[in-house]
């Protein structure tokens, strides 16, 4: 039992292959102790290699398939088959990313690309770094801000520095709060700015806000400005952004981690207009741009912050006196001490469809976001939460006809927040549809629709996804009336 | 461009079999700006699938064969091919551990996974979370320390708390200094505790430096304690860090990244002894146990501590009102939003192998360690830092001939210091080891190998290994001299 050879591995394609292909359905959902009563899970008792492959498969079978064009449950879908080679070469050749001596050639990817989605961003002479999610990105940016105003932080801490003020809008991702407490702000550091009824931050209150805490003594230290809110997809107006931030003299970071992957477009990049004025930036080829889980990238407008906010200059990791030029030693910018080789399956997926091919991609995504809305905007029992597309993503309520000759009131609001989450289950137990539902703001329920570079999803996939929306929601007037 | 389909997954195993093979040489070094000139790495212009895979095998030409039993640069090596499976699908199957409507078997997985783990580690009703390595569980400890004993810290930050301060020895790991500072403690606030000549750190001064401190009306938050130090492999006391903590009150923490996988073993696990009075553990099965990177486990005392330091409560990811048990969403208690599915490249392994056959692993890792550590005491012109074996470490010089009838002083350490890192390097040129080498307190440079579950290596490899460094010890005399 101890020394079993590679031949497993051979399995992994077909299991993979058949277990994940077009004819098996989205999800075959059971409950958790249902589910796990079928599994057989328990890791004690060794088993043999067939054995081991029939627990696999049927593990993958009550996995959700989210290669198909219905999984359109959260902001990422399938995998870009060369963003997955990269991911499996990465695994098998097993190192860490931080010296130049144990991962030479994937160091070099690392800058390589890292250069190259500088220069995009607008910011050539800036660094980066591959972080393990948008999350950490957004504690990377909180800490080069926080170091770039006050370094002595390093060594003393919060302690005697004045109150800190974080500024974001109400719409940004929750990852901020997260880290307002874990790098000891607190979440009362943080003020939520106001957004319009697309969902952009109202800029005219970040300036009041920064100066009235400005007037009360605290010290602003970051506006958090994003590109492509998890829900709605609203862009933040950047360059507006960028003048209150440099008028007030605060760090400007852009948390891109959904809508950055519009860059890849010609058409669609002027979207992102003021970017290359951020300070920092984050932005996650895993999700619209279909790198495997996780594939994130963390930017800097300052060469040399990352090296000096970040690093501990351990000994036995970074010795000064190596042989070979240590600036290649990329480690010490990181938090981390060991870290994956993320960039190779971006690197993959570039080199194999270069600027051009994902730039095909970035304006087809956009493409079918947009006759989705079109469709919804004139289809009875459909109503948008938005008609204006920013990222591409559609939020709308279906609304069954037994609603529709009724009163809106607050009852009826009441209801279709129901309706809405009844949908969903309906759609889920049925195979037929995965996609997000959730409130906003004043809105009760409704659902998101958010499209990715894979798989390539045809206009009638999004009609057969609005008719299986609507068929469920015609079948809940059944069910709750 | 576009549309590419799924061939070249196809090509993937080949690609890796062949550029990875016992026959090929551990390594090719090439300095950085000589490799770049070597290797194709722009991507501006995509490349046809050809060109794409003579690309591809030309980087793994020049990257390092970690799973050849002559890589011991580092603290991992070969992966368990399970492992790589498991990872190989998780990437397949992309999805994100944070709900279970999409990860429906990999949650119920990840919580199976983990009360094997808590059991075995003596911790049966605590809870875990698998992190994106060593340096972050680091940063989980740090936070669940810093909440249970200030919870009003999530909300209001560290401004008003005490000064906090922190406990570890002087040769633990350098993510307490990092995570200091991220945290907002500063680095200032850690306590670097002496150690033995064994590297265990000396724990009447820990005790003697708590009571100072709080003599000073400073408040103790965390006592890391390591179970496995990166170079020497020591494992602190834990039994009477245990005691220690428990008569001051404070949190304990064991960093058992590299040593925790001795529990797999059922003749060294006495070894941890005490861990099972720890309030959070952090273990790496990415190191030792040959998981891939990254596969990295948290585990903490106090059950629902995790959601309530780290829940932001996202109205959009973990609605209250879905159809299913939401108590089986785990996300909320991570600092993460999508997270890897890390958890099923562990399960894989040891649904494969069981109980019995990591044990036999992890007996069989230290049976080699212990021949590496007696062949070297016996041999002329090694030299032992320790001669106790601990965890899997053995840390030595080697004393080329010429050196050997001189008087050791200052001079001749000095000299010392640079021959070990001159037969590193040549080592490396010649392809033969690739071996980490390091200044440790006021010890100069010396070797450190350390050995991991695969690939199984046997005695006579260790015997290869210390000849080669022996012959490149020799060169160097010509060389230096």
């Amino acid at each position: 039992m101890t020394h079993k050879d590679n031949s497993f591995l051979n399995k992994i394609l077909d299991i993979v292959r058949e277990e994940g292909n077009g004819d098996v359905p989205l999800i075959q959902f059971k409950h958790p102790k249902e589910l796990e009563a079928n599994l057989d899970l328990d890791v004690a008792n060794g088993v043999d290699d067939k054995e081991l492959e029939q627990c696999v498969r049927k593990i993958l079978q009550y996995s959700v398939k989210t290669n198909k064009a219905t999984f359109r449950n959260q902001l990422y879908g399938a995998t870009d088959p060369y963003g997955l080679s990269g991911a499996w070469i990465a695994e098998a050749f097993n190192t860490s990313q931080y010296t130049f001596e144990v991962a030479p050639a994937f160091t070099l990817i690392e800058l390589k690309i890292l250069n190259h989605v500088l220069q995009l961003f607008g910011i050539p002479d800036g660094d980066g770094i591959f972080s393990p999610g948008g999350s950490v990105s957004m504690l990377y940016a909180l800490v080069a801000a926080r170091y770039k105003a006050f370094p002595e932080v390093k060594s003393k801490g919060l302690k005697n520095l004045p109150e800190l003020v974080i500024f974001t809008s109400e719409d940004s991702h929750y990852s901020i709060m997260k880290g307002a407490h874990w790098l000891g702000f607190g979440t009362d550091s943080v003020r939520r700015i106001k957004t319009n009824e697309l969902g952009q931050m109202l800029v005219d209150e970040l300036d009041a806000t920064i100066q009235m805490e400005k007037d009360l003594g605290r010290q602003p230290v970051l506006v958090n400005a994003t590109a492509g809110t998890t829900v709605l997809g609203a862009i933040d107006n950047l360059e507006d952004v960028a003048d209150v931030c440099e008028k007030h003299g605060v760090w400007m970071h852009v948390d891109a981690c959904w809508g950055g992957s519009l860059i890849l477009s010609r058409k669609y990049r002027q979207r992102l207009k003021g970017i290359e004025r951020a300070n920092s930036i984050s932005w996650n080829p895993h999700k619209m741009a279909g790198a495997p889980l996780q594939c994130s990238v963390f930017l800097v407008r300052e060469k040399g912050l990352l090296h000096a906010a970040n690093s501990a200059s351990a000994q036995y990791l970074f010795q000064q006196d190596k042989f070979y030029d240590i600036t290649y030693d990329t480690g010490d910018k990181s938090v981390q001490c060991g870290r994956k080789i993320d960039a190779f399956k971006l690197w993959m997926m570039w080199k194999a469809r270069g600027d051009d091919g994902l730039a095909l991609l970035a304006d087809r995504v956009m493409e079918v976001a947009k006759f989705c809305l079109e469709t919804i905007e004139n289809k009875p029992g459909f109503r948008l939460v938005t008609a204006q597309l920013q990222c591409p993503n559609v939020c709308f309520w279906y609304i069954p006809t037994f609603m529709r000759s009724k009163t809106e009131d607050t009852e009826w609001w009441e209801l279709m927040h129901k309706i809405t989450k009844k949908i969903k289950e309906l759609l889920t137990l049925s195979s037929r549809l995965m996609v997000a539902y959730m409130p906003l703001r004043h809105h009760k329920n409704f659902f998101r629709l958010a499209f990715t570079f894979h798989p390539l999803i045809e206009e009638v996939d999004v009609l057969d996804m609005l008719r299986a929306i609507e068929d469920c929601g015609e079948i809940v007037t059944l069910v709750m009336l």
